[in-house]
C-alpha cells in the first residue's frame, strides 16, 4: 500500500465505494466520473503503477475480473451488447491515478459514442 | 482457424505482415491503419472472437506480450513515454475484425492526441 494513493485507500476501505466485484488480486467499482452509463474500474489490490509494473502472472485473474464485471453489467442492463476496455499507462497517455486500473466501458446499440484517439 | 478471418490468415502466414513479436499464444504486428505512429496490434493465435471468448488462462501470456511490445516500441523510438491499451468487444463497441485483438497505442509528450469516448 502507498500512503497517498486514492486507489490504495479504496482497496483498504479507508474510502468507501460500492464494490461490484472482488477476487484475490483485483476489485471493481463504478468510476466516479463515468464516461458512459455503467463505466467501471477494475484495479489491482496491490499498488502497481500500471501494467508494466504488474507481474504478468496476475493476467489470468485480470481477464477473469474483466469477464465477470462485464457479465454483471449485462445482468443489470440487458441493453448492453459489448464493451471497450481501456488502460492508460503513464501520464503522457492520460493516466491520472498512478495505480494500475482498467476502464470497462459498456456499450449499447445507438449509444451515439465513439472511442477515438484524436 | 476460421476460414474467412483475416487475422487467422495473418497468424497462418497466408497474409504476410511484419511480425514484431510472438509467444506461444499471441503475435503482434503494426496496425495497417495506424491511429498514431507505432500503433500495434496484439492478437491471439487461436480464433477467439474477443476477450469474453478467450480462456482467462491466456491472461499471463497476454500481459507478457503487451509489456514486450511496449519495450520493443520504446527501443525503436526513445520519445515514447507511455501507451494506451484499447480492446473493443463486439460490433457495438467498434470491433471490426471478429478475432480477439488489443491495440497498443504508443504515446509521446505533446503528441496532441487524446483518447476519448464521446
Amino acid at each position: 500500500m502507498k500512503d497517498d494513493c486514492i486507489f490504495c485507500k479504496i482497496v483498504n476501505k479507508e474510502i468507501p465505494v460500492k464494490m461490484i466485484y472482488e477476487n484475490d488480486n483485483f476489485v471493481a467499482f463504478p468510476d466516479v466520473t463515468p464516461q458512459i452509463k455503467g463505466h467501471s474500474l477494475i484495479i489491482s489490490k496491490k499498488h502497481f503503477v500500471n501494467s508494466l509494473d504488474m507481474p504478468a502472472s496476475l493476467g489470468q485473474e485480470l481477464i477473469s475480473a474483466i469477464k465477470s464485471v462485464f457479465d454483471l453489467k449485462v445482468k443489470e442492463d440487458k441493453s448492453i451488447e459489448g464493451f471497450n476496455l481501456v488502460q492508460n499507462n503513464f501520464a503522457v497517455a492520460g493516466q491520472i491515478v498512478m495505480h494500475a486500473h482498467w476502464h470497462l466501458l459498456p456499450r449499447r446499440k445507438n449509444d451515439g459514442k465513439h472511442l477515438r484517439l484524436e
